[in-house]
C-alpha cells in the first residue's frame, strides 16, 4: 500500500485551514501496480468457487472491523475533507450499511440469474441438451475512488462491496484528496480479509496523484473491469483507454450530470417560499458537490415571489469547504463561463466562504429558455459545487421543448401540486425525462439516495459510459457478473448454485418457471 | 428498401453454380439511411409506451407473415447459400419460433426486472423515498445481419426479435451474401408492422455491400446500440467507431471462436471410431460455417486408432459450398497460415469441392501441445470453414496448460468417459474453461444451439465485445433494455408494470420479496 520506493509524494490538505496534514504518500510504483493486478488475478481463480455464504463473511467482517475503526476514519476523513461531523456520521453509516447489504445479496443468490433448462434425450429430431446458466464473477476489478464520498464511494464503497460480493478482486486507486482516510480504510479491509482466510490479493489499495497510475491500472492486462466516479473527463479518457486495449474491458464510469428540475405553476404560487428553502436545501447539500445536484431549474417566467424567497435562503448561507482546491477552482471558472453567456444575469455570484482556506458559498443565476437553448452544450455541462441556474419558460408548455435538448441525465424531477401534475404536460414531460434520464422523481430531488433494491443511479451518456447498469444499489452487483452455460455437464461437476438438489436454497427459473427454494 | 438512388449495385451469387442471381440490388444512400433512422427515433418514442401483450401482436403477425411466405424464402435462401433443404427447412423453423419465443419473453414481462421499495414517511432520521425500477427500451437498435445464418441470425433473427420484443426500432443492414432473402424477410416484417398498427419506422432493412453503408449507420446520432454477428475483424471495427462516437452506444458482438475440445484417454480407447463419427459431423455441420464450430481439438499422444477411423471419415466427405468467394478465399488463406507453422502437418489439405464453384472440403491437420503453444495468437485465431486441428498432449495433465493459453471463447468441450471426467483433472480443467468460456459441454459439441432460457452464446474478449451478454437464448433481450428508476411518482403517473395494483400481472420483487402476480 505505502509505495516503499519513494514515487512522487503528496499530502492531504484540510480545506477548511488550507494546511498539508501530518502523513505523505506515494504514487504506487509500476512494479506495486504490476504485483497488486497479479495478486488480484491469482485471488480470482480462488473466489470463483465460492459460495455467496462465504462472501458474505468476508463482507461482514470488513463492516465489522470498519466499525472498530470508526473513530480514527471518521476522524481523518473529517479534516482531509472538511465535511461536517454529522455528513461524515451520516455517510460511515451509509458505507458500513452497504458492506453489509451486499454481503446479504450474495447470500441471496439471486443476481446469479440461475436458469436451468432439463434436456430431453428422445425429443425428435434431435435430443435436447440439458443447459444451466449462472453469473460468475467477471474477475478482477479496479474501483476509482470518488473525491466526494470518500466513504460511501471510495475504498470501502459501493463499487468495492459490490464487486467483492460478485466474487471478484478488487484493487482501488484511491482518491488523493483524501489519502489518509484511504490509507485506513484499506488498512482494515486487508485485515478483515487475511482474518476471514481470503487469499490476501482479494482486495488492494494503492495511492497515486498523478494520472499514470489510473493510467497503467486501466492497462494492465489481469484487469476486468473498471468502475469510476468522477468528472466527465476523466470518465470519458478512462472509457477511451479501455476501449482502445487489445482487449477491451468495461467501464462503468458515472461522471455526474446537471439533473433538470421541472417547478410547475400552481406549485410556486401556492408555496414559493417552501419549495425556495427545499430547493436551497438540496442544492447546498454536500456545499454541490453531488453528482445528483439539482444544478438547472426550468419555471414559468414572473415567479417573482419565488425569486425573492430564494434570495433570502441564499442571503443566509454562509458557504462551506469545497473538496480540493481543484475543485474549487473549477467551480469558479464554471461559474464565470456562465457569466459570459449572452443573456445570462448573475443573481449571487462566485465568493469564498468567509474563514475557510478552499471554500465558496452559493451562486445563482437566471436565463431565458431561448437564450439557454442558443447556448447549446455550453449550459448542460455541470457546474459541479453549489451553483442553480434558473432558466424562465414563457410558459410552462415550453418544458417539453427544453427537456427535449438534453443529453443523458442521473436525475430528473417534475414539482408541482397535484393539480399540476394532473395534466397531459406532466405526463408528457414525465415520458420524455424517462427517455434521457436513469431516475426521474416527482416532488423530490435527486440528492440523497436510498440505497435499495429499486435504486437506479446511472443514465444515458454523459451521466454515464453506459446506460444498463447502476452503481448504487443492490443492482450495481449485476456490473460485475457474466453469464456462463453448462451443456450436458453432470451434476457432481456443476457449480452448487445449479445442482439438482439446490443445495445453495437459492430461487431459480426451471423449465420457465420460477421455482422458489 | 429498394434503393432509389441506385447507387452501387449487386447482385446474390449461387454458390453452387458461381453465376449473379437475377434481381440487382444497390447499397443504401446517405438519405435513406438518414430516413430510415430518423423514422426509427420517432417510432422508438411509441414504442416505449406500449406494453409487452401489444409487443407479442407484432411478433406474433410477424412470425405469421414469414410462415405465409415460407416457400419463396426458403426457396431465395438456397439458391444464395447453397445450404441443403434440410438445413434451410431448419433454419426457418427456428426463425419463426424464436420470433414467437421473444413475443411471449415481452408477454411474459419477467425481462423488466421490476422491482419496488415502498417508502415511508415517518422513517427518521430522514423519511424514505418510494422507488419502482424496471427496464426501458434502450432506443433504436442497428442489426447487422449475419453470413452464415440468413434466417436465425439475421434480417428477422435473434438479434431483430430481441430487440424487437423489448420495444426497440430496428434498422437492419442486411448481409451481401443473402440480398434476396433479405429482401423477402424485409418485406415480410414491414408488412406485418403495418398490419399490426405499429409505426412503419419500427423496422428497416438496408442493403449494402460496402462498408460504408454500416459505418454510417453506426456513426448516426438516434442509433442506441448495435448488434452485429461476424467475424474478429469487422466486430472490432464496429466497436472502434461506436467508442469513438461523441456519444459512445454499446455494440454487441459476437466474432466467434476456435471452441477449442479437449479429449480424455478411456473415451479414445473405448470409442475412437464414434467419437471420430461425432467430431466430424460437428466438423463440417454447415461445412464447418458456424462460430461455435469445434475448431481445436485436444487428445492425448498416440491416438492413432483415432486418427484412422477420422481419416476413413475424411474420406467419405464430398465437400458442399461455401456461403461466398470471400469466405472461401479466408478459409484457404487459413489453412495455408496454419501450414507454414512450425511442427504442424497438415493431414488433409485444401480441397475445392468437386461440382461446386465456390466449395471446399474438410481440412485437418495435427501439431505438438509444444508447438502450438511456441506459435502462439497464430493457431488460436478461428479458421472459418471445415478446419480441424488435432493438438496432441504428452499427457491428459497438459490439457490444462493449453486451456491456460486461451483467449475468450464462446464454448468450450471436455469429452470423456465417467472414469475421465471423474477425476481431478476434468473437475480443474472445467473450472479453467469456465474462465474464459461463455458456454462448457461434457460430451457435446458447441454446434447446433439450444434456443431456451438457459443458453449462453457470448463470451470474453475476443469472441464478444462485453461478456455481459448472449445473443441467442431468451436472455438476449437484456442487452436492449435499460434501468430507470421512479422516485415517489403517483401511481397515475407510473407505467402499467410499475403500478401499485400489477395491472399486467408479472412478477415483481418488492420490498425484498419476489411476488407472483
Amino acid at each position: 500500500m505505502r509505495s516503499s520506493e519513494q514515487n512522487q509524494g503528496f499530502r492531504g490538505i484540510n480545506p477548511v485551514t488550507g494546511e498539508a496534514l501530518g502523513s505523505e504518500f506515494f504514487d504506487a510504483t509500476l512494479a506495486e501496480i504490476d504485483s497488486a493486478m497479479a495478486d488480484a488475478g491469482e485471488a480470482a481463480e480462488t473466489l470463483r468457487g465460492l459460495d455467496g455464504r462465504r462472501i458474505e463473511e468476508l463482507l461482514e467482517a470488513i463492516a465489522s472491523g470498519l466499525e472498530r475503526r470508526r473513530e480514527a476514519i471518521v476522524g481523518c476523513c473529517q479534516l482531509e475533507t472538511g465535511y461536517p461531523s454529522g455528513r461524515v456520521a451520516g455517510e460511515f453509516q451509509r458505507m458500513v450499511a452497504g458492506m453489509r447489504r451486499f454481503g446479504a445479496v450474495a447470500r441471496r443468490g439471486d443476481w446469479l440469474g440461475v436458469r436451468i433448462d432439463h434436456g430431453d434425450a428422445l425429443r425428435q429430431p434431435v435430443p435436447k441438451p440439458d443447459l444451466r446458466r449462472m453469473n460468475v464473477p467477471i474477475g478482477p476489478v479496479v474501483v476509482f475512488g470518488a473525491s466526494n464520498f470518500p466513504l460511501a464511494l471510495s475504498v470501502a464503497g459501493s463499487d468495492v462491496a459490490s464487486a467483492l460480493a460478485a466474487g471478484c478482486p478488487v484493487v482501488v486507486k484511491g482518491h488523493p484528496s483524501h489519502p489518509g482516510t484511504s490509507q485506513l480504510l484499506a488498512e482494515s479491509i486487508s485485515e478483515a480479509v487475511s482474518g476471514a482466510s481470503f487469499p490476501s490479493g482479494t482486495f488492494a489499495m494503492l495511492q497515486g496523484a498523478s494520472t499514470s497510475v489510473g493510467q497503467e491500472l486501466v492497462e494492465h492486462p489481469e484487469v476486468r473491469a473498471v468502475a469510476f466516479t468522477g468528472s466527465l473527463a476523466g470518465g470519458r479518457a478512462i472509457f477511451d483507454m479501455a476501449a482502445r486495449r487489445e482487449v477491451p474491458v468495461p467501464v462503468y464510469a458515472e461522471m455526474g450530470s446537471s439533473n433538470p428540475q421541472f417547478v410547475f405553476p400552481e406549485l410556486l404560487e401556492k408555496d414559493a417560499a417552501g419549495f425556495a428553502k427545499r430547493l436551497f436545501a438540496a442544492a447546498t447539500m454536500g456545499n454541490g458537490q453531488f453528482c445528483t445536484n439539482p444544478g438547472l431549474v426550468f419555471l414559468p417566467a414572473g415567479a417573482s415571489t419565488f425569486f425573492q424567497h430564494y434570495q433570502t435562503q441564499i442571503a443566509g448561507d454562509v458557504g462551506a469547504p469545497m473538496l480540493n482546491a481543484r475543485i474549487r477552482d473549477a467551480f469558479e471558472q464554471g461559474v464565470d463561463r456562465w457569466s459570459r453567456v449572452p443573456g445570462l444575469e448573475i443573481l449571487v455570484g462566485f465568493r469564498p466562504a468567509a474563514g475557510i482556506a478552499i471554500g465558496a458559498m452559493a451562486v445563482c443565476a437566471r436565463i431565458s429558455l431561448q437564450d439557454f437553448i442558443a447556448a447549446g452544450a455550453t449550459l448542460q455541462e455541470e457546474v459541479f459545487g453549489p451553483a442553480t441556474l434558473f432558466i424562465e419558460c414563457a410558459a410552462a408548455d415550453e418544458f417539453l421543448h427544453a427537456a427535449r435538448s438534453f443529453g443523458g441525465q442521473l436525475g430528473a424531477s417534475l414539482h408541482g401540486t397535484e393539480g399540476d401534475l394532473g395534466g397531459r404536460l406532466a405526463r408528457e414531460l414525465l415520458a420524455c425525462l424517462g427517455g434521457l434520464a436513469g431516475r426521474v422523481l416527482a416532488n423530490a430531488f435527486p440528492t440523497g439516495l436510498e440505497d435499495c433494491d429499486a435504486l437506479q443511479h446511472g443514465g444515458p451518456y454523459p451521466a454515464t459510459t453506459d446506460p444498463h447498469w447502476t452503481s448504487v444499489g443492490t443492482a450495481a452487483i449485476e456490473r460485475f457478473g457474466r453469464p456462463l452455460a453448462f451443456q450436458d455437464v453432470p451434476d457432481r461437476l456443476l457449480p452448487a448454485a445449479l445442482k439438482a438438489g439446490n443445495p445453495l436454497g437459492i430461487r431459480r427459473l426451471v423449465d420457465g418457471e420460477f421455482v422458489e427454494p
